[in-house]
């Protein structure tokens, strides 16, 4: 069964009256709810905990890593950010989410800026499915509509995705890179844009279903560690 | 249970004693040996049959075609070659084996010539595995060994493949990209260099898994197929 | 001296009142004034002369053909479909233009349908620069905004773009991979969107300056033609 | 005129006979003066320099910077670091040598530990062009053939590159991708495996070819800085 830690920096929730009438569970309780209805193991971690949760036991346990975070991502240690890093460079799964843009952790893996053009403006917003054959869109369709979602406009500071999953349209005017693939080590990650903390997308059946295939898609296969370092010749 | 066309030209082992000798039963009946032994409800299809074995009907029930051809690529029908691209292009995955490189479907795929150096020595070969995160290298190792196998060699004047799996190394001093992936609509392709007829790289345990691992990766999953054409405007 | 020639299909200014307006010497004629003016040496060819204007001796000197058709892609020989496609395999350069994504040519070039949604509703459109980076875009800004395009939507059925340089939105709320380039063989490849026969984007100063950059970057460098076939082992 | 500044450790030149005979102007000695002939403008810095020769004033006047580090990358100072990152993000082109593969700047723009198998055993290396269209490879042909190079070996732990252009075959069995481009924000990276400090590479003229190719590709054209942040809508 495969394990899933929802990372959550848990800082809005507890100070914004409209974030926690919105994810009155944390934005982690809300996730981890339909993680484990479609049938992972699924456990939380926060920024406010010890070592952030994350933990060399809890890392040991993820399959897959999600992590959502926003104002706090310079309080994520390094030590830390280290940790997740080497794991995922072994092969555990890792999905970032909307403002994890720009997580300590995505900016390493990337090693970009991962800037953007960003507007609230409680609009809607269509995410189109670009790669209809990728199983990250396994039951979608053609696209996403959303009531309402932060804008997050081009130009994003990453290297070019390894696959290029969604693009979004929002009403201003922008256009996003909305869903990327890539591979870091052994590890893949996905990076997904909905989901600020004030609208409903992580209740959105499509934005759930698009998590968990990524859950599924992202997971390590039986796959091996490669040598390293000095090597004696095969051929004489 | 995912269904698996071998599709195979079944020339040679006709007429070359040392061919019939390596697959008395045919390339494509040792193909669907080790694939029926994995789970797969396998058929085969071969080039002497009425439209080659590949009638709309076999293509219908086909989750995974595999293409072995050589010397008599110039026999298929480009009706057969139009209906397989169609095929693909909605989601049939296609396995395209060692000098399927040159076949018709492969060339229509791809958009290149194909083509490549080539030399028949006897020698052994190595084939590396480039990409360890990856389905299709699962179970692999650092690289298969092979005690017999045609040289194949750069330049392979094929599009920059999707996904770069496998390079092999061979003794004359050569190196190819020995397995590449590729989507072309809604289709999954790997090509797999090994399987030189007189030689027995179909026995490698090593490169059925591949091709297992291959047929697993190249299946649909629960994909659309997008509208096109003409298109309202979803907003005033 | 770059030597680029421009192919038009040449059909629509001679029968519609709309077209003929808005480009008096047809697409090739305008394309061609800007093209002459920065610095090209530049000819024409069209559908209904002879060979369609693109002999033998007209590519033995083309360094980069750009293709505009739209009605009558199935009227182009495909004698002539396969010379091209060899040329550009060799190095010279091909910059295809809005309709043109469902040439011969390009669906040659593709492996894939090249389909795409499409609507003609005079409304404006941005192509967003996602490559700030890429030759292509040099002097190009952020985005490129026109008062009125044909709106063409993904999903658009073309093989993964080795770049993506452009995504347009359109008001109607669809995206689309505007501008991308492709390898095949020494052949670089650039698709451009913007170009409806009843628009002006060919006068827009940076539609224009995304051509001259396109031809510039396709052109071939001093590269070689590989030897393919049998090739004598390099090592003992 | 492109202004390249040459970085190199200059260590081993300090103190090993072998190094010191062969390159007695260090190794930046060496391809300052290739660079110099081919007309580029030329700077060289040392790691042992104040700010390792790298002060905000040289980057500012640095078109491209070539990077060659072994013993000592724990030795540059992580603002120097930040500083090379920075530039390279803003578009100042990076060409990273050999051993640099380690280097920290390196590792910083892949996100990876860019690891792989290497070996010195005075043997021969064969370097593939598997790009030939690509400007890099102008002038090289179909392969550079070195007397004596480190053997470097898959798996090379980096992210897909952009583009492959080169698979270097070694005698021992080995196969690796030694030329490799890479883009992260407006800048252009190139790896190129050849340059052990006891081995004559940089006297190859193919070598140096490939390096001046390089310069000329990695230098940044006329882009643009993107605008982040706050965005205002561009449509009511």
């Amino acid at each position: 069964m495969t394990r899933v830690t929802v990372w959550n920096e848990f800082r809005h929730e507890k100070t914004d009256a409209k974030v926690q009438s919105m994810y009155p569970d944390g934005i982690h309780g809300q996730i981890s709810q339909f993680l484990t209805a479609a049938g992972f193991e699924v456990t939380t971690a926060t920024l406010d905990e010890a070592e952030h949760g994350l933990t060399a036991e809890v890392l040991e346990k993820t399959d897959v890593l999600i992590w959502w975070g926003h104002k706090a991502h310079e309080e994520v240690a390094d030590e830390i950010v280290e940790s997740v890093h080497q794991k995922v460079l072994e092969g555990m799964g890792l999905i970032v989410l909307h403002s994890g843009h720009f997580s300590k952790i995505f900016k390493k893996l990337m090693g970009t800026s991962c800037d953007l053009k960003w507007r609230e403006d409680d609009r809607h917003a269509r995410i189109w499915n670009i790669n209809p054959s990728h199983p990250i869109v396994a039951g979608i369709g053609e696209c996403i509509e959303l009531e309402q979602e932060e804008m997050y406009g081009e130009h994003f500071d990453i290297p070019a995705p390894d696959e290029l999953i969604f693009v979004s349209w929002f009403p201003g005017g922008e256009v996003f890179r909305s869903g990327c693939t890539f591979s870091r080590g052994n590890g893949k990650i996905f990076y997904f844009q909905p989901g600020h903390e004030t609208y409903n997308s992580y209740y959105n059946k499509k934005v759930q279903q698009v998590i968990i295939n990524a859950v599924n898609w992202a997971k390590a296969t039986d796959n091996i560690q490669p040598a390293y370092g000095h090597f004696d010749a095969l051929e004489k």
